[in-house]
């Protein structure tokens, strides 16, 4: 197997990436290359929320120990959030516990980061209750939450 | 909500982050900071091996034509690599078809990479399909393939 010549212009920019992962650690985010990790830690860096250590998924307190959801999207790819590969009524019940936060993106640059409650998304979260229990208990994969329900309903907490 | 006093240092990064994108960008990857994108565009420029435009997943060709599947583990996190979140004989077929290359990493730094055969790996591909039709044509959950399988049954293609 042969490098690709662009393996050195890789290598100019890997001091500032390892800078960058140096940041995320610091911030609670083992990897930025997964998960959104790197957009994540902007979003930290932003709203001023810390993330849980320990705590799987995107889970964030504020200052006051209130916790939120963090979710993001990239316009460039699609116009919905994701939510969770093996969606079931715990989580469900956990996702009603929080404030939510999305943060949309283009490409890898942030453009705006809307805040909503929970009471905002009932909606959705009795929707997919129904579903689970329509399907016989059955894990939903990954439903969507719309940007456009997102830009409409929620808060404007930022934008360049 | 209140900035964080390290948001001055992301945007120092920042321009650098948007390079490698860019990079990425030119090599077929949309989104470093999903999927281990940084570390598959590391892969690649190492193998020279190409993305496969418009497919799903971690697919590569090489300059014959022959295609891969690409997968990396971070071994700070898990020993493990992971497959695929709704594995079925549909996609154990397509893996049967292909060469693998499995890049190990140490947090974001690129420790070794391994090239394995199908015929190598065909083990775990009967065990799979061996389970999705004991459970009835349930797709499984992101099977593992171990770390210590791999490096001692792949050849070692690269090391740092």
């Amino acid at each position: 197997m042969q490098h690709h010549p662009d393996k050195e212009i890789m290598a100019e920019l890997l001091p500032h990436v390892r800078r960058c992962q140096e940041l995320a650690s610091k911030h609670g985010i083992n990897d930025i290359f997964q998960d959104n990790g790197g957009k994540l830690l902007q979003v930290l860096l932003i709203t001023g929320l810390r993330v849980i250590p320990g705590r799987e998924g995107n889970d964030a307190r504020d200052a006051e120990g209130n916790e939120f959801e963090l979710k993001s999207v990239n316009i460039h790819l699609t116009k919905q959030f994701s939510t969770h590969h093996h969606l079931n009524p715990a989580i469900i019940e956990k996702y009603r516990q929080v404030d939510w936060i999305f943060a949309v993106y283009e490409g890898i640059e942030i453009k705006s980061i809307y805040h909503l409650s929970p009471q905002d998304l009932e909606f959705y979260f009795s929707k997919w209750e129904k579903k689970w229990h329509d399907d016989g208990g059955s894990d939903i994969n990954n439903p969507k939450i719309p940007l456009k329900f997102v830009t409409e309903r929620g808060n404007l907490v930022y934008s360049i």
